[in-house]
């Protein structure tokens, strides 16, 4: 049995309360086996982690990995601009291998940053499981449905495909949802058909949610409602699994529609905040129990999958809110950025927190650089200083898919090719 | 003579709106003396630079670098519990060989994460320009000054020996300001006589205005007048060159006040994030003709000197305010990272931009990773996705103060331990 002994480091749990301590990790068969201040036991393989912090890693709630292909393309433009002149059009002309080696892309970026698992929404689909497949790590992936145009039913049989074919997959890397858009891009009688569905056959529905003021302003017009009470009418929480992406603009009583919910909301504030869409309410939604993850959003809008960039974010655009620097504390945010994540995804029984017997999802940072010493609060130190590149390890399901900073499951040299060349065929002329 | 030759880098000199091109860069007696598409020339150094890029050095204009001590030490608190039951008790713990240690670290992070000059303002000023000498750094140091006691002119003096002391010490690394700390630590009188003795000495000014509410409350109760408007009456604008720090609460009169100053705002985002102070009206300033740089506040409260970090908050927070996302757009709030924060340290006539002729001070980012490709636009790529932890190289007067990511004038295990050491002792039974 293939064994890993970590030795001697800071330990963060992110079991609720929990203090830091110091102490060794020992994985076998994919799971922690134990984890004690000192463990006397042979491993097949020994990492000395001393001056490392030991965390689970991070769950980016809401991605779409293969945009990453688009990185850096259309910032500082009007939200529709970038959307019609340059996204949709670039997006068009994605092949799946495109899209294979986008999502690569972005998910060398998510283990080189110390992200474990991710949920994911976007098209070709089948390409973007083989890559979560091959490079190890960890996702629940769903075909986005937009039911503006009659498709012949394309879009739902490929969803259903996926569900069928990669749920469990990967050694159970792999889970699925059903992705209704958002609700501006999905009429009553399709919607109600999808929740219907997913209700029945106990899937997870994954929805983008009061974006912008520009949706809610439109479904007002529409249907006279707020997005968020359209969803309820149409029975979307009802007893359904929901991974609500954004829901920044939420009305008091949208936030009580929400409360006692199964799933919640995956906040992206960094996408939020250079789209200029605005914060949600992420303190009234917690103070409601509603629970709040993080995502990034595609790095299309984000620029960077880091989600230590999100942490940051997150509590300071709460703190600014409220003019209240007590407010979403570091503790707290890196517990959205883990188990609250794997909450949304459904996966937190098996990670999200370093507990015996859970799969071993973990990072380790390296704490020996300038911007992380002294060590006075390291919650404090990891929330509010550490940025992706301190990830030095990263292990999903007891495989190590970066050491020494050294990605293990990706030839990097080849992602780069890949993805250089094809970002340029899918811009040109844009 | 000592020659650099830094080869096929693709090169932002951060001239206005001059395009990045790709190109060499010839270094000589400190200085840029060549920047050409091909260099054809001998050097005692080539430093082969393909797919990194070349910019000027960023320039941190507002810090206080010893308080990287303190880094993640009292976060989540209330501003005056933070202050008082905190920063101040520790601080007053500081020895001069304390302050050389903490701005080492301060200097360590900063040349770790690409920045080559700062503003600081802090006690025991020769430990600061001790350790300012001695790494290779340059910076502009004020002694700062608060008239609440009676002190028999001893703050005034060291202010003053600072200046006659250390202003062009260094190689000219080293220049100086005098510094009254804020409106509301400065009495009329006090303030006008150091604001009447700059002005006749030429001497720059560095204040803290208007960081918080509560300051802009106090002031208004005291002397019925906004601190821009109390600076203002005591003609503190008038022909000196002034380094406001912070200026998040200014009314539209206030902006009015602060036009055709010299000098100008050195805007702290994260820390006025962190802190939930505000959003500066740094758009508003632009459009009236204020300069704004940018500077990073102390660790204490910004708990990194990460100047990327900066450079992305201060664009996120002007995008939200507006709800529009093309306000402050990547190439502009990068030139208030160089050239802008350049004119704030009065030093634009030597560094900032990548010309010939001024100093080299620049650093070189490692583009080969994940979260830097593919290249779309340079601009956006190093604003928005790039971080400290990507600086490959930090060059200062020509000599290379980090390669390889490797500190080369400063023995990082000596600041390492003695910071440790020194933070636990100052910090004890708080």
């Amino acid at each position: 049995m293939n064994t890993l002994l970590i030795k001697g480091c800071h330990i963060l749990t992110m079991v609720e309360k929990e203090r830091p301590w110091v102490g060794d990790i020992l994985i076998a068969d994919g799971r922690i086996a134990k984890l004690a201040p000192v463990i006397e036991a042979s491993a097949s393989t020994v990492l000395p982690a001393k001056d490392m912090v030991a965390m689970p890693g991070l769950v980016n709630a809401h991605n779409h990995a293969s945009m990453s292909l688009l990185r850096a393309f259309s910032d500082d433009l009007k939200l529709m601009d970038w959307l019609d002149k340059k996204m949709l059009p670039a997006e068009a002309r994605m092949t799946p291998e495109d899209v294979y080696w986008g999502t690569m892309l972005g998910i060398a970026e998510m283990i080189a940053s110390g992200t474990t698992a991710f949920a994911d929404m976007y098209v070709h689909m089948d390409a973007v499981a083989e890559a979560v497949r091959d490079s190890g790590i960890r996702a629940s992936l769903t075909r986005g449905l937009i039911f503006l145009q009659d498709d012949g039913g394309r879009r739902m049989t490929e969803a259903l495909d996926l569900i069928d074919k990669w749920s469990g997959a990967a050694d159970g890397r792999i889970t699925t949802m059903l992705g209704p858009h958002a609700p501006y891009t999905c009429p009553p009688q399709p919607l109600k058909e999808v929740v219907d569905l997913a209700r029945s056959r106990r899937i997870p529905l994954h929805i983008h949610l009061a974006e912008t003021r520009e949706e809610v302003e439109k479904i007002r017009e529409k249907y006279d409602q707020t997005p968020t009470e359209y969803l309820q009418e149409l029975g979307t929480f009802h007893e359904n699994h929901v991974l609500l992406a954004h829901a920044v603009h939420l009305s008091l009583e949208d936030i009580g529609r929400l409360r006692g919910m199964r799933g919640g909301v995956a906040h992206n504030p960094v996408s939020n905040l250079k789209l200029g869409c605005g914060i949600a309410p992420v303190a009234e939604l917690l103070a409601q129990g509603v629970t709040v993850g993080l995502g990034t959003d595609g790095a299309g809008s984000a620029t960077t999958l880091d989600m230590f960039a999100e942490i940051k974010a997150a509590s300071w655009m709460q703190k600014l809110h409220y003019g209240d620097p007590t407010v979403l504390p570091a503790e707290q945010v890196l517990r959205m950025a883990t188990i609250e994540s794997a909450r949304l995804l459904g996966i937190d029984h098996e990670v999200g927190t370093l507990a015996t017997g859970k799969r071993a999802d973990l990072i380790l940072l390296d704490l020996k650089k300038p911007h992380l010493a002294p060590l006075h609060d390291l919650h404090s130190l990891v929330a509010y200083s550490a940025t992706g590149a301190d990830v030095d390890t990263t292990i999903v399901n007891g495989e190590v898919l970066m050491r020494d900073r050294k990605l293990q499951t990706i030839s990097w040299e080849d992602v780069y090719r890949q993805a250089t060349e094809r970002a340029k065929r899918l811009v040109a002329g844009l």
